[in-house]
């Protein structure tokens, strides 16, 4: 019989139905954790747990085999011994010769090359020869597989059902780094989630199959992507260069020394390049390279939320003195921002929203509010910034007084804010110096298109990437 | 009538009374709660409001002027508009002339050199030089002033008197800097602090002279300064040295760029120095300089809570694979440190602890618990670990699974690192890549003498500044 022919990406993504093949009715289990996932996610299609010794599992129809499922069955989930994942292999194959479906294969189990023997390294092969085969398409082994927080596909154990949706697509070669990263932003919905794709081992699908295939995605805003070692770079930054054309694509290479290359390799038997070549190729192709995990994090979730600034001239707006001397600082310091010039009639009209010892403009595009603040001058001059063509940007720092409650902050700062009409915003990075007292403002913010930040270096280091890359876009269009 | 002498330090921490001149009996106004805070701080002298139009503020009896307070007043503070304060500054004169009291002076009123006017500065220098003919010291102005949590002192509006006791004493030109510092840590009892000085304008005692004071301060475990311009750079760094001989120095230091030192001179009409000068005189006096708001937080709080490593070897015990390539990446980036080498009999006794897929040594140094993890093999592998000499350091890394409480992660990690006797302790640094979902273990960690991180790049960071500085200190020793 001949095989079919190789299957589209979209398997994994809009599946008709999704098998978990190794499902368990332990509660608490991570092969029932998955089952309880993929049902809560709120997918529309049928999900299928496949164990012979079960005949339901939390609470939907149990199958002994994945050929006794009578429905279409675009997505398979394999949590099984990587022996059975062998044999499932098969399975497979006969599914996709016989009806076609069976298009998309992820393997969270681990247990092959990764463990450095001679055995694990045969069971990969065999299992992936036999997929490949198939033309069905393969996600890990070794990983914790896709979610998409859309059409409601979620196959692993660790990224719960409630994720925060929004326009983050996140590639990863290590499942606890993407996941560390959404537990990390959970409680005060700091970033927005649209797919998640980890790789694990990456035999087959790899970050050019998934950078193509998200970069006319209409849900997908930016890319974030781990990555420690990969075998088709060349061809990845191809990709990613068309990518970046529409959309930014954010990157935290690790493997950066031979120690850290040992220590990936040991996880998922990738080979990191060298990497004074990863920066070149990342700046060449327009990816922005996160020199830190803070800065990977908060540049991700702020070109989601934000808008592109239009140009490098960037405001700040504060309350505290050495904060924002450490953010002037940063932010001047590789030479792709200027601080904005402010117009002497709009420092006329600042200043008469503010007490006299402000300081409007010294040194230019600076703005000290003081201490002696209340909400309403907030939203009154960050209405005249967002208002203002000769400022890009705007960095907001402060350490919220006592007598001002985190709602009335957080209320002044987005009525400024959205006064302008969504076309013409300009970002507006805020700087909350106070930990988890400001909680609630932190949240409010973040909901209402302003994202926070706890350290002003952090956002000054934000900013210039959203800078680069609107600059880098700019450079790209008129060429 | 001659003048007295010159006032020890001593009188700004262990007052025999505080006078609060300007004090506000309007519940909620800074002037008020500088009242409030001092009197909830367990301060054991007396405190007296002056205010001439009030007989009591807070509970506490009030006085007209300085000069009616029958009692021995070690301390002012004053926050009335500028021109009063050169009018209190003659009284504080004749009481220093007549009772030879009022040896500390912090000048939290603002409006002085710091305006860039030339009545500010003149007024600036009329309080000064009549306070400091009467051998009276001056902190500020333009500053949040001093508190001591063992003293009980507390001359803030900004430091809640519950701020957690410990051994940082933070020394900043910026207040607002310093107060994020607390704000930033509270919820979790991330840092303890001893003493507090906020130098403002920094007219009198400045960094040179506060260094000198706590050098054999017992409370003082660390100093921690935040500086954007001094006058005496040489004096300060001659006191550093002979600080760093006894105890660490953790300095961030702003102004690097031209841009940066125009906003700090707006505050603090300060005037940073050379960055490069500054670099290597910081290098010099073994002083360690934090780069980042992030690693200046960390690494002061940490050499606080953690024992110094007696060496560079440090090891990688972790469940999480790209997250330990990051850290591992960043641990050895400054070639000071080296993945400690681990015995072949030590290596299997951890083994014998473990899943069989654990990875116990590749590399050499590096340990993956791997997912499958329960508590009781955090405290084996780390009772083990911290009985090894050819260990120096410990960074443990893990996204704690949802099938262990926080609280019994947290008495398991403790236990295994309380298993040795506090003199052979070595560091023990936790990144909980969970953000608040692990807040309970977090706080319980911080608690027992664990610091713990959200990145483990931020870990690392600190681990580097941990051994440089124990280097340091065997240098200098050796010497």
């Amino acid at each position: 019989m001949a095989e079919p022919p190789v299957a589209s990406i979209d398997s994994f993504f809009r599946p008709r139905g999704i098998a978990i093949v190794g499902a368990s009715a332990r509660l608490g289990s991570p092969n029932y954790q998955i089952v309880q996932f993929a049902k809560e996610m709120g997918f529309k299609g049928n999900i299928f747990p496949v164990n012979p010794t079960r005949n339901e599992i939390a609470g939907l129809k149990c199958y002994p085999t994945l050929l006794s499922i009578p429905d279409p069955v675009d997505l398979i989930v394999l949590v099984v011994d990587p022996q059975v994942c062998v044999t499932v292999a098969r399975d497979i194959r006969q599914r996709r010769q016989e009806r076609g479906d069976a298009g998309a294969v992820t393997v969270i189990a681990a247990g092959f090359k990764e463990m450095g023997t001679v055995q694990g390294a045969q069971l990969q092969s065999e299992l992936v020869s036999t997929i490949k085969m198939s033309g069905a398409r393969i996600i890990g082994p070794n990983c914790q597989g896709v979610v998409d927080t859309y059409s409601g596909v979620n196959t692993t154990f660790s990224v719960p059902p409630d994720t925060h949706r929004g326009g983050v697509t996140i590639l990863s070669q290590s499942g606890a780094f993407a996941t560390s990263f959404l537990r990390w932003a959970r409680d005060q919905k700091l970033v927005g989630i649209n797919k998640f794709v980890s790789f694990g081992n990456m035999v087959d699908l790899d970050f050019r199959d998934l950078l193509a295939y998200v970069a006319d995605d209409e849900h997908t805003k930016v890319v974030s992507m781990y990555l420690d070692g990969i075998n088709d770079a060349r061809g990845m930054f191809e990709v990613a260069a068309a990518v970046t054309r529409k959309k930014p694509i954010v990157a935290i290479k690790a493997g950066k020394t031979t120690m850290g290359t040992t220590v990936a390799h040991s996880h998922t038997a990738s080979i990191a390049g060298d990497n004074d070549m990863y920066n070149g190729a990342f700046r060449q192709a327009g990816v922005i390279r996160a020199q830190s995990v803070a800065e990977f994090y908060h540049t991700s979730r702020t070109f989601d939320k934000a808008p592109l600034p239009k140009g490098n001239r960037i405001c700040i707006l504060t309350v505290v003195g050495g904060p924002s001397t450490i953010c002037v600082d940063e932010l001047v310091s590789t030479g792709e921002i200027t601080l904005a010039h402010l117009r002497e009639d709009l420092k006329r009209e600042i200043s008469q929203h503010l007490v006299a010892a402000a300081n409007v403009g010294n040194p230019d595009g600076y703005i000290d509010m003081t201490a002696s603040v209340t909400p309403q001058m907030h939203t009154e001059v960050l209405r005249l910034l967002m208002q203002e063509d000769a400022v890009d940007g705007i960095v907001f720092m402060t350490t919220p007084p006592g007598f001002i409650k985190d709602e009335e902050l957080a209320a002044a700062i987005l009525e400024g804010y959205h006064s302008t009409p969504i076309e013409k915003r300009k970002p507006l990075l805020s700087v909350l110096l106070a930990g988890n007292a400001v909680a609630r403002c932190r949240t409010l913010l973040e909901c209402g298109g302003v994202p926070t930040f706890e350290y002003p270096d952090d956002a000054a280091r934000v900013m210039i990437n959203l800078v680069r890359y609107s600059a880098y876009r700019r450079r790209r269009e008129g060429s």
